[in-house]
């Protein structure tokens, strides 16, 4: 047998509702597998942050490191609550995760399953990965204020940005693009503003496509791409950029290509260095928390990323088959946050009796 | 009579033909009325710095400041030519502008006319305006470069957001919003991330708020904003939000709204130190340069805010007519720019002739 150790945090809001549905098929896949999961649950986010104080402390990172993989719901209270006025959960907990376990290549896949709507009249063929730096640029937190809140008030943001940084996201996503049929890179920035940081990235993506000759490679404005994600988004395979402008670019991506209830993201440590963290690109929505409205296809379908990451493919291939045929089947009709899980655990489980 | 003194800058690619119907329309708005219009045209961007080696120089600027107005067509080479790699066009001459005229509103109205097309099967009403801020944020241009090329390369950018600068558009943005008839205004930021420059825009949005209570106030992260841009799009009335969000934010609305090729802005000065500048959203375009094939109606709409902004409101609403009918007319068929200039002209000179 082989053991999984599962690092669990349902966090906030719809974060436990889709967790429950993505552990749910999680089980369900591995049946008649040799893979055992060994789960550790991880309480952390805005509540536990109410109880204690505490958003993420080092005894829970060294004991989250103790796994192979990290499977997160959503983080973040209530916008308005008060008491989390000082808390920032976000900075304080999913990013720290990020950047304290190396998180480097944000992964966000955009597919426009058959069945699915887009707001789009005309999407075409939408397949298309976003490779997101997840460790550098404006989301470094090296921010200062001075005089705050007097009218002489100077707030600075820096983004930081490094060769050993942006190289290996660069390469990362080469390979990602030479696996790929289109084999297409665009590396997405605003060199013609941001020169310092987008000269560094040009220049990265300039010298490794040289060792990738057979990936086509193009560059693109921020600006200019939020227009081709609504006019052509079928223009894109792999598309490699910073970390604001892919937080920006993927919540768009997820918008266009079915909504935002079924984008998948892993944040990966190609090194192996640190656990990878699978998670929904939704966010906690506190507005429909506990109401089972939440839809788990982005929680599932991260589950398969994450089956992907640790050498499972075929068992990755089954839930993704099974998300698209339920997709296929929704007719646009939302259901219960557990009947859909309960539908495509039940997809998998007959699958896979069928076949044995 | 009224004498108006207009700097033009056609600029570069496509730029001079947008501009030149512009000019044409300017000229057929204005017959019969007791303004004349003294031209003074700029020869600006890579034509010139080719020719010269000069981007926008003191005397350029001072030149320019003599006027009331300006009106800009585009600026910028064509991306790949070898002699502008050293080249900045863009912060040479158009940010240069943007920030030593001290442009602190970028004004950029999104109207879904009848007749335009969009690429959202159910755009609903779209009639939004963002107001982007113009000369801070991470546009300042205060970044650098350490260890360049080498594998220990940082490369910095720096968005400085000062309590000055973000008072005085978020106040220009009330005052709008309080004009239209939805009266509500949405701040766009990402105070979960930049947590220094987020917070010193919530508060200033919260303080002014304050004295606007008949104004609605919302708040999105940036990446939200893009996912109601294309699913909800009806829902905005006037956005603020800072320069690089902006600039993003603002080409991806002229897309949804029948597309680049009639998203107009106004950088307005509001307190008259400087004269304001008034330019299509769209680029240079160099691949369709001189061939006769962009949509003028950017620009030509682009006049209509400028004479908005010089107190000639019923000039600004004939142009704005002409270019909703001609558009109303068109059923997606492209045209020459030279004709659709002619079309528009001809037919204000003909309602005015009517009225008479
Ligand atoms: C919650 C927030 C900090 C996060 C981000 O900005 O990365 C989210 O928007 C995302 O895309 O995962
Ligand atoms: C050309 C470029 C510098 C400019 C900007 O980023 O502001 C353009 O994209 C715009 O939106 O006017």
């Amino acid at each position: 047998t082989r053991q999984i150790k599962l690092a669990v945090i349902p966090g906030d809001g719809i974060g436990p509702e889709v967790i429950t549905e993505a552990n749910k098929v999680l089980d369900a896949v591995l049946v008649g597998t040799d893979v055992a999961i060994e789960r550790t649950h991880f309480s952390l986010g805005a509540a536990r942050y109410l109880e204690t104080g505490d958003t993420l402390t080092d005894e829970d990172l060294d004991a989250i490191k103790q796994n192979d993989v990290i499977l997160l719901g959503a983080v973040g209270g209530a916008p308005g609550d008060p008491r989390l006025a000082n808390a920032n959960i976000e900075r304080g907990l999913l990013l720290k995760l990020r950047f304290s376990l190396d998180h480097y290549a944000n992964v966000r896949p955009s597919i426009l399953l058959p069945g699915e709507s887009s707001p789009l009249s005309n999407p075409g063929d939408v397949d298309f990965v976003v490779v997101r730096e997840g460790t550098e640029g404006p989301y470094v937190g090296n921010g200062g204020a001075i005089r705050a809140g007097t009218p002489h008030e100077i707030a600075n943001e820096v983004s930081i940005n490094t060769a050993h940084g942006v190289d290996r996201v660069v390469r990362y996503a080469f390979e990602l693009a030479q696996s790929r049929p289109a084999k297409k890179l665009t590396l997405v920035h605003k060199t013609n503003v941001l020169v310092f940081a987008g000269a560094l990235w040009k220049r990265h993506v300039d010298a490794v496509a040289a060792q990738y000759p057979d990936v086509t490679v193009d560059y693109l404005h921020v600006d200019a791409a939020t227009i081709f994600l609504v006019t052509d988004p079928a223009r894109f395979d792999v598309i490699v950029t910073d970390n604001l402008f892919g937080d920006i670019l993927t919540d768009l991506a997820g918008a266009i290509s079915g909504g935002i209830g079924l984008a998948a993201s892993g944040n990966i440590n190609p090194d192996g260095d640190f656990p990878s963290m699978f998670e929904p690109v939704h966010g906690s929505a506190p507005d429909i928390a506990g109401q089972q409205k939440a839809d788990p296809s982005a929680a599932i379908l991260s589950v398969a990323m994450m089956l992907d990451h640790l050498g499972l493919p075929e068992q990755a291939a089954q839930i993704r088959d099974a998300v698209a045929a339920d997709v296929a089947e929704r007719n646009g009709q939302a259901s219960r946050t557990s009947e859909i899980g309960d539908r495509i655990a039940q997809r998998i489980t007959a699958s896979v009796t069928q076949r044995a």
